[in-house]
């Protein structure tokens, strides 16, 4: 493709002059453009973005509440951030009791059968719904209501939050539809190969699980949850962040209300630790007879969500496996016809996350496949990005991010995201111009810092059968049968 | 539940006073309230929505052209809907020939190579996708693009429908991944499930078909692609509907520019019929062994889009599989614990359509999920809902209405069924009120006429030793294997 360099001057776009403009976005600073064959050329003017700002304000007992005011429909949105309350606290030996918490808190309160809260919430027109995962410090609650019915809904998810009862006949269904969940997951090849991924990555960090084991679940009793309850969901640390037909004037007395008795428990704030520095690149085969696919994952540690990195590592990662113009798609997809697609991505939290690339392909390309998916990650910090790509890729994450502002909600998570790890006040304002500003040298040593082929484990879930013997031209294989039993180690020196 | 029947004034919501009011929502026509234990009682008043209305406007070559100004930010969304050139109209002998087409539009034009397309797509930061189902009249293209380049991308994107290559390449790529693509779906009971369901359903008719055939993805030429797209790709009956940063004054001549030259072919609108009648109630089990669970699905034929019973259906399936609150869930998920969710769901175009109730349960309770299912399948006709019941089924519908007008695209789309089914000018207007006025005699009626026992279609993808005594007991049931075959019958007088 041509490239033709020049100079535009910078614009303002119509803006909306309503008394609410969701999100002023302009476009200014002018850097480089590019002439396409047969179109117009376009400009790479930095999208320059002022968000509406959220209005915070502190309760007596710690909770941190947030409001960004949005009038266009009579509907709130509410999340009730606890932070502390997620499976990375399970305790060590009993994985999962922060999610099983979570997920009973809704079957029964103090003076509410399971049902009457279903029907009080079926009338209300609201929803309420409280989730974490394995990894995440965090359970969240989210609740949507007519703006009419939010205290009503507000009440309920105080019920359900600080006045839970966990009735026994609650947790034995909850254990019966639990069980069936935890033997069916074991048949989708994504989960075996994510699962087998988060051990090798994290190793014995809270992160390296992914699921509860079925004796884990067997073993949970009422006082568990109770426990867990009482010791995990405090106010000390929770942020309540509320999007909708709502000013702070509004939400304040609503939240205090129905939140403000809540004790503190003058606890510090629940603190994380990195994992263990990530061992040399492993190749892993779970065996899945039969299966006409394989699914290869490829990962390793990465960073941290305040890491200096975290903008670099996005413009990389977005050229790597970003999307369909990303070079794994591309080449996997588009050129060798291997696969539906192929992407990376990777987490960020206050811990040491991972960044991972993922693809499923025809059995008997699984080598071909995985040499190619190598083959793009020693390229990408071997050579410099050619500049339009790079430009490309980064004014795609820009237009992603504007995109997403048409959204209250994800305008709310992103001063969320800014409040829980302590970021700068402009950090969103100043987000595209801070991606636009990553150079294709910094992309290069960021891919040689963290996507370093000594570090990378390799995961595959298939026929082993037909497979094995691809693999081990890699190096040697540790192969698994679908339970996560390691059966024995073949090819390479082992 | 106590219930407490009182009339409150309506009122007035806070509306925006912006110069772009994207709905305005207000509440008014109390009808009834209830009384929540220990929480305030809720008002039943009527959602009264005003939409913004989309502007409208006929190409001479018979293009329709709607255009919903939303000034938020600077992005611009457009759909190109090509009635005739969906799955539908597939030629008899060649299943999945306007998929093939509709897929394969963006891998080469005369000018441009799949690569370059990729390439320019990512550099105006722009998103193009054409997608097209076999059930459906259309195939739709679908961009996005920010304001800036909607001139090139609209002009890419006329390039892309108008002028397709079809490289013979590409082709061949394109098979390679689709027929892996035909062996894998076969390996995940849904698929099987809902090719089953749609095939007892339908019979002859197009919607019987869920999937081409490795034979006629395989048979498929560059010349048949060529055809195909001649002969269906046509403006006459096409629509275009933008939404976004952009007004009709400028949309439309950016539309004139790249879409006017297209020559209309003087063909009257593609008709469709409706299915043949539904045959007697049957049972159908696709053997999965060593599946941990049974996928269930019981569907027959409903409504088409402009049926005299579509609102009513509407809050009908509400209460039956309408969501976490419905029957089904509550039912088979709360009280029993078979499943973690059981939901029901309609279709309705141009022709007849279907209703169908799914839920994966563990294999033992295979037939007491089947029993629990048709027995609320019969009480929804047999017994009238109760009022709090009803009135809450309503209002959710309500509230989810009001809550998809916070995107300008669900609007958008609302005004394209609008246009495509020849509904009035204030069908989305009224919506709200019609469906709080519909009654529980109107349910219990479309509940006896759609939901007959005596037309209730069967289908269990599971481990068929241990569920096919179970599924006797409800009546004679054909075996198939999973690769659609039928077997043999088995129980009942067969």
């Amino acid at each position: 493709m041509r490239l033709c360099l020049y100079y535009v001057v910078g614009f303002t776009c119509a803006l909306s002059a309503g008394v609410y403009a969701q999100a002023g976005v302009q476009q200014a600073q002018s850097i480089t453009g590019a002439e396409l064959k047969g179109l117009a050329p376009v400009s790479d003017e930095i999208l320059k973005v002022e968000l509406p700002k959220a209005e915070e304000a502190d309760l007596d007992n710690g909770l941190h509440l947030m409001v960004l005011e949005d009038r266009r429909v009579p509907i709130v949105s509410v999340q009730v951030i606890l932070i502390g309350a997620g499976g990375y606290y399970d305790p060590p030996d009993h994985a999962g009791l922060a999610g099983f918490t979570a997920s009973l808190l809704r079957e029964g309160t103090a003076t509410r059968s399971s049902v009457e809260i279903a029907e009080a919430l079926e009338t209300l027109a609201s929803r309420v719904n409280v989730s974490t995962d394995m990894s995440l410090q965090a359970a969240t609650m989210r609740l949507s209501s007519l703006v009419e019915y939010l205290d009503q809904t507000i009440a309920l998810a105080a019920d359900v939050l600080l006045r839970p009862s966990f009735p026994e006949e609650e947790l034995a269904l909850f254990k019966t539809r639990e069980q069936a969940g935890l033997i069916e997951q074991r048949t989708r090849p994504r989960f075996l190969a994510v699962e087998r991924l988060a051990k090798v990555i994290y190793g014995d960090h809270p992160a390296g699980r992914t699921s509860p084991t079925p004796e884990t679940l067997d073993r949970t009793t009422r006082d568990d949850l109770i426990a867990f309850h009482r010791e995990h969901y405090v106010p000390d640390h929770a942020v309540i962040a509320i999007a909708g037909d709502i000013s702070m004037a509004d939400a304040f007395p609503a939240v205090e209300r129905h939140f403000g008795a809540w004790a503190s428990s003058g606890t510090r704030p629940p603190t994380v630790d990195d994992p263990e520095p990530i061992g040399p690149s492993r190749l892993y085969l779970i065996n899945r007879e039969a299966s006409v696919q394989t699914n290869l994952v490829v990962g390793t540690q990465a960073i941290n969500r305040t890491s200096d990195d975290y903008d670099i590592l996005s413009v990389m990662n977005q050229i790597v496996g970003g999307g369909p113009s990303s070079r794994l798609f591309l080449n996997l997809r588009e050129d060798k016809g291997y696969t539906y697609g192929a992407y990376s991505s990777f987490t960020a939290q206050r811990y040491r996350g991972d960044w991972d690339a993922s693809t499923e392909v025809r059995t008997e390309v699984t080598g071909d496949a995985l040499a190619e998916l190598l083959r793009e990650l020693v390229r990408i910090h071997d050579e410099p990005v050619p500049e339009q790509e790079f430009q490309d890729a980064k004014r795609s994450i820009v237009a992603s991010f504007a995109l997403s502002l048409e959204s209250p909600n994800a305008l709310l998570n992103n001063f969320v995201v800014r409040h829980l790890y302590d970021l700068p006040d402009d950090y969103w304002d100043r987000y595209p111009e801070r991606i636009m500003s990553v150079t294709r040298e910094q992309v290069q040593e960021v891919a040689a810092k963290y996507l370093d082929a000594g570090r990378l484990h390799i995961v595959a879930v298939g026929d082993g059968e037909q497979i094995s013997g691809m693999l081990t031209s890699f190096g040697a294989v540790d192969v698994y049968d679908d339970q996560g039993t390691l059966i024995e180690t073949v090819g390479g020196d082992q």
